[in-house]
């Protein structure tokens, strides 16, 4: 990826994103990060996710699930993160690759089985599958679409982190 | 789980939820969901996740990335989920045991490499680890609350997904 020219494509600045790719080739170590986020739980299945200086993000269940409905729930919140990483990854990519992105919608649907949540059966309690449809309008020839799209999928985030199983340590603290 | 007697407890609607066990015990089809969200690009690292009739969840990337900061990114929001779906199920679970929650506040933190998103090496894209720390505040036995943390982490739709391999499938629509 190079992008250390500047200016703008897809309203992305071009500089400032040439400019942490610099900055990680100097110092390899400058690429390690880590995210955060606070939960706290307000009572029966509302909660609020607080994530740096932003308005927290609220959380609830339907009423069919028990909840009061005041809030999209945690999974349709992971799949919202999911949809908008890859945005993230079309705006990064299509960029880099001089690509014009006109519009893009990408439709996220992911099937679960209440069972396990529930404490009916043993098994899977998350999604058993994700699909996502991916609108994107652009003139680049179909050879650079193509590789986009295989790009974007390939390095996602979120995409990555639900596609492999990654350690999760959960500590009463 | 038993919760047709009703009442409330940890603000939770025994009673709701109750419904829905015996709906599905009746129908193990009614357990089968699908839940969804629809994103929309805005220019540069800028999109909104629409989920139902609420306001969307907004995303962007800080400065640092390239972004204009105006929203929590995306592997933040994907932190979040986790969080809020983690204390659904300290409700839910806890309820059910009869164990009252005085107060649930849970810190999540995740690692991520940006090499791979950024084109400068293959790799693990995703977080490589993800650690929560939960603090619970009952006075609930040492017992009954070991095993709620328990069957919380075992049962968790987003902690599940994360932590297994889940098919992903992305598609040019």
């Amino acid at each position: 990826m190079t992008m250390t020219t500047g200016g703008h494509l897809n309203l992305v600045d071009l500089g400032a994103l040439g400019a942490l790719v610099e900055k990680i080739r100097q110092r390899p170590s400058a690429a390690q990060t880590t995210w955060s986020a606070e939960v706290r739980w307000t009572g029966a299945f509302r909660s609020e996710a607080a994530v740096r200086r932003f308005a927290p993000i609220a959380s609830d269940e339907p009423r069919g699930m028990g909840g009061t409905d005041s809030a999209p729930n945690p999974v349709e919140q992971l799949l919202a993160a999911l949809g908008n990483c890859l945005a993230v990854g079309y705006a990064i990519n299509a960029s880099a690759a001089g690509i014009t992105i006109r519009a893009l919608r990408i439709d996220l649907d992911g099937d679960l089985d209440l069972h396990a949540l529930l404490g009916l059966a043993d098994g899977h309690a998350g999604f058993s599958a994700i699909r996502v449809a991916v609108h994107l309008d652009t003139d680049a020839d179909e050879d650079a679409v193509a590789e986009l799209h295989a790009t974007v999928a390939a390095t996602s985030p979120v995409g990555q982190t639900l596609s492999k199983a990654i350690p999760l340590e959960i500590s009463p603290a």
